[in-house]
């Protein structure tokens, strides 16, 4: 079988690195600020091996750097690359898609983002619904919606039953 | 473990249906209007069990639906629903990252797009280079690159060797 990456395609390309849902998922977290392998572990649900396995894959594809924060012992943060962050539109993109298709009708957005640009809400598309400019991570400010921050509050602690 | 779709998280939700790689890269061809089983196999380099079982939850989830095309032997086209069409900004998130950053610079792109709004190239962005509207499925006439265009042609041929 031909190898997939025999492409000029990106979207085969992408796919290579970044195509599995655990992936995504850390990645997710780490656009979140959570960037340490136990509470990403606790946020995705991903098993040691899967979270181990994908880590690794994710540094040596440039994704993600690890940076030391603990010496005894030795414990690491994964922070993302420039080349991992510029995945943010990727994301804005699902949220759009999945907040509409995957969703009962009139869920509030498990995030929502005020536009340091205009001041407004972006609403859930790929450019602000306010003023119309594309979205970049860096001029928006989310707030996590009640029951999301639930959900994850209720994941940080270890379950123990 | 809990289930990742216990989850008002978008990006949760949507990788339960499209966090796979073989499964973006059927929806590639279906956006790329090859709709038959062989010539989607081919393209993708998919084996007979990874295609059908991806095309068969595609289906369950509402992003394509099946046509009969030929009565004997039956046979059926995937054609994309509203649901999966508009998944189409995520592919552009994921092209204008990975021209970026997973091919060699200054490689010209697998598909450019004019932008039948403006008249212009579009770039590899989200919206519009020339006139900043973001990039809508209907208003782009694409042409694939010579090299592009060539590996695929290479496909569309079953390897005899």
């Amino acid at each position: 079988m031909e190898k997939a990456n025999a492409t000029v395609c990106p979207i085969g390309l992408s796919q290579e690195e970044v195509g599995d849902k655990w992936t995504m998922l850390i990645l997710r977290e780490l656009f979140l600020g959570v960037l340490r392998y136990d509470s990403i572990q606790l946020q995705t649900g991903a098993t040691t091996q899967m979270l181990s396995t994908r880590l690794k894959k994710m540094e040596e594809d440039s994704l993600v750097e690890r940076r030391l924060y603990s010496e005894k012992p030795k414990r690491y943060e994964y922070h993302l690359t420039a080349k991992g962050r510029e995945l943010f539109p990727v994301f804005l993109a699902y949220r759009a898609w999945a907040e509409k298709w995957c969703k009962p009708a009139h869920s509030e957005p498990a995030v929502s983002f005020i536009h340091k640009l205009c001041g407004e809400d972006t609403g859930c598309g790929v450019v602000c619904q306010n003023c119309g400019k594309a979205l970049r991570e860096e001029d928006l400010i989310g707030t996590m919606s009640p029951s999301y921050q639930h959900e994850r509050n209720l994941r940080s602690t270890p379950n123990l039953h």
